[in-house]
C-alpha cells in the first residue's frame, strides 16, 4: 500500500511537471533515470532481465546513474511504455517488441517471426550481420535506442483441447494468439483472439477459446494450463526466437557519458543471455515435471502439418516484409542472413542434436 | 619490431621484479593490469574475445582500470598463461580450459564434451545450475576466478582424405585432435595425434595425419585444409560447446572494487555472446563460400557411426567422470543437468530446426 502511493505520487508529479528527461541530480555529477517494464513486479523470467539491468547499472556506475525500476502500470501502463520512453516520461523502458508492432510495420522483423531465426541466429543478426543498425534505425523513428535484453527460446506451439491432425484441424478454432504468428492462423483458417495472459486459463476452461499460444512450459505451468487444456503442442514454429527490448530515450541515450553507456550496453548484454539460460534451465525443469508429475500429454505436430504452415508463413511475411521502404530494408536483411546462417545450423546444431538425440533410443 | 621489443622489455621486467599482482599506480585510483591471451594478436575470431573484454573494461571504467592486453609469447608462452595470472605475473588470462586440463581433471568438463551440451544448454549449467559455482571452485584450485568469455559453437568432426563409412573405418586413422574426443577415438581405434595448429596443413599433405579436428569453417579455410584434404565431416560430435574462458588472480580479483567486479563481469558477458555470434555469422559465409566456390565435400556421418560413437563417448565420459572428488561433483552436476535440459532441448531447438529445415525439400 505504502510503495504504491509512494510511486503513484511520484508518477503524477512527473506527468504533472512534464519535466521530461532531465532529471534533478541529487549528487554533483549523478543521474536518476526511471526505468519500468510492462511486466508486473516479479514477474517469473519476464523481470528478471529488467531487474538485472537495474541491478548491474547501479552496482556498475557505483551510483553515477541510479536506475529505478517501476513495474507494470507504476507509472504508465504497459503498453504505454514506449511512447513514455520516447517523450521523456520514461528514460528507459524494457518489453516485447511484439507490443510495438502496430506503431511501424518493421518492427515485426524484430517480434517472433514464423519459422524464422532461433535465438542464437538472432543474436548473430544482432552482433554481426547488421541487425544491431536497423534495429536502431526503426527504434529511432519511434524516438528509442534498442538492446536486445532477453530471449524466451523457442516456445510452444501452444494448448489446444481438440487434437490437432492435420492442417484442417485448425479450422474454425478460436486461439489466442497474436502477431505474425495470428497472420498465419488466419490464412488457414483459425480464428486468432487477442486475450490478456490472465484470461486464458478460464477462456480455455470455458470454451471461450479452443486453443492458446502462450509462453513457455515455466510460465504455462505456473498459470495451470496443465489442468485446463489437454494437449500441449510443439514445436514453436510461431516464435521460434522472442527476443525482449530494453529502449532507450534517445536523448537521454546521446546526453550520457561513454563510460556508462557503456554499462548500460553491459547490463543489457549480461540480460540477454541470463534471460535466456533462466527460460532454458527453468522451462526443461518445467517440462520434466509435467512429464513426470502432471502426465501432461506433450505432442509434436506432424511433417505434413509443420510443413503447411511452412510454406503458409513463407508466404506471410513475404508480403508483410513489403509493407513499406522501412520494412522492406528490415526483410531484406533478415532474408540475406538467414539464407546463409541456417545452412550452417543444419550442419552443426540440428545435426549434433539430432544425433545426440538417437542415442535415447 | 618495436613493439615487441617493448613488450619483450616490458616483460622481462615483470618478471626480474617479482612484483606480483601489485602494479604501480600511475594516478590516484587508477589500476593498471595485465592480460594475456593463448591466441596470436589478431587470431581470427579467437582474439575478439580478449579484445572486447580489454576495449569493454578500458571504457566502461574510465581509465580506472586499465587492462592491457598482450597476445602469445608477448609476455609468457600460450601455455603457461594460466600459471602465469595465478602466481601475479599476469592478471588476467584469456584461452580455452582444454589446455588446463593437464592441470586438474575436473577442468575437463569445461572443455568439450562429446555428445554433451550445446553452448545454450552449456550457458544455462553456468547461469542456473551451479556451473558458475562449480567453476570457480575448480578454477580456484587453480589460484583464479573463472568467467565464460566467449564460444565457438558446434565445430566439424574434422576433415578426412578418406572416406568415414562406418565405424571400423576409423581403425589404424591418425587424427590430430585433443581432449575427451581423442580419449574416444583412441578406444574406437583411432590414433590421436598431438600437433599445432600451424602444422595441420603440411601434415594432411604430406599423410603425416589421416585427418584433424580443427576449429570450424571459418578457421579452417583460412588455414587452407579444404586444399588438402577431401571429405568435410559433421556433426562436431567431439565439440557441441567449445566455452573461452576468462581467469582472473584470486587475489586481485578479491581486492576489485565491486563496482570494478561488476564491469570485469559484465565485458566477459559480452564477449561471451559476441564471439559466439561471430563465430556463427564468419562459419556460416565460410559453409557458403566453401560449397559455391570451392566445392568443398560436406558429408554427415552416418547414424549407425554417430550411435556407436555416442555410445563409446557415454563410457569414457562416465569414467572420467569419477576421477577424483572434485571431479565426480562436476561430473554429477553436469549429468543431472543434461539429463534435464536434453529433453526440452529436442522439444524446441531441435524439433523447430528440423520442421524448418524439411520446407526446403
Amino acid at each position: 500500500m505504502k510503495r504504491r502511493d509512494l510511486i503513484k505520487g511520484a508518477g503524477a508529479g512527473l506527468l504533472a511537471a512534464g519535466t521530461g528527461i532531465a532529471a534533478p541530480a541529487i549528487a554533483k555529477g549523478v543521474k536518476q533515470w526511471r526505468m519500468q517494464m510492462t511486466w508486473r513486479a516479479n514477474s517469473p523470467l519476464l523481470a528478471t532481465g529488467p531487474q538485472l539491468v537495474a541491478d548491474y547499472i547501479n552496482k556498475a556506475s557505483n551510483g553515477r546513474l541510479e536506475l529505478k525500476l517501476y513495474a507494470a502500470g507504476d507509472l504508465v501502463s504497459p503498453f504505454q511504455v514506449l511512447d513514455a520512453v520516447a517523450d521523456g516520461t520514461l528514460h528507459m523502458g524494457h518489453g516485447y517488441p511484439a507490443y510495438w508492432a502496430g506503431k511501424l510495420a518493421a518492427v515485426q522483423f524484430f517480434a517472433p517471426i514464423p519459422f524464422g531465426f532461433t535465438s542464437q541466429e538472432q543474436n548473430a543478426w544482432f552482433h554481426y550481420g547488421g541487425g544491431q543498425e536497423l534495429a536502431d534505425e526503426v527504434y529511432g523513428e519511434l524516438g528509442v535506442k534498442f538492446l536486445p535484453s532477453g530471449n524466451t527460446s523457442v516456445q510452444a506451439a501452444g494448448w489446444y483441447n481438440k487434437e490437432l491432425n492435420s492442417i484442417e484441424s485448425f479450422k474454425g478454432l478460436k486461439i489466442r494468439s497474436g502477431g505474425l504468428g495470428a497472420k498465419v492462423l488466419t490464412e488457414i483458417g483459425g480464428v486468432p483472439v487477442q486475450m490478456p495472459l490472465g484470461e486464458v486459463p478460464q477462456g480455455l476452461q470455458s470454451g471461450a477459446i479452443d486453443g492458446a499460444d502462450f509462453v513457455g512450459p515455466f510460465n504455462d505451468m505456473a498459470f495451470g494450463l496443465h489442468k485446463v487444456a489437454k494437449h500441449y503442442y510443439w514445436p514453436g514454429w510461431m516464435e521460434p526466437s522472442a527476443v525482449l527490448d530494453c529502449f532507450i530515450n534517445k536523448e537521454a541515450w546521446d546526453s550520457l557519458d561513454k563510460d556508462l553507456q557503456e554499462i548500460v550496453k553491459g547490463a543489457n548484454a549480461m540480460a540477454n543471455q541470463m534471460v535466456l539460460s533462466e527460460f532454458v534451465t527453468k522451462n526443461a525443469q518445467a517440462v520434466k515435471i509435467m512429464k513426470e508429475e502432471h502426465k501432461v500429454d506433450f505432442r509434436l505436430l506432424d511433417p505434413a502439418t509443420l510443413g503447411h504452415l511452412g510454406r503458409v508463413s513463407q508466404s506471410v511475411i513475404d508480403d508483410v516484409g513489403q509493407t513499406d521502404d522501412l520494412t522492406r530494408k528490415v526483410y531484406a536483411s533478415y532474408r540475406k542472413f538467414i539464407d546463409t546462417v541456417q545452412p550452417y545450423s543444419e550442419l552443426s546444431e540440428m545435426a549434433f542434436m539430432n544425433a545426440r538425440a538417437q542415442l535415447k533410443s
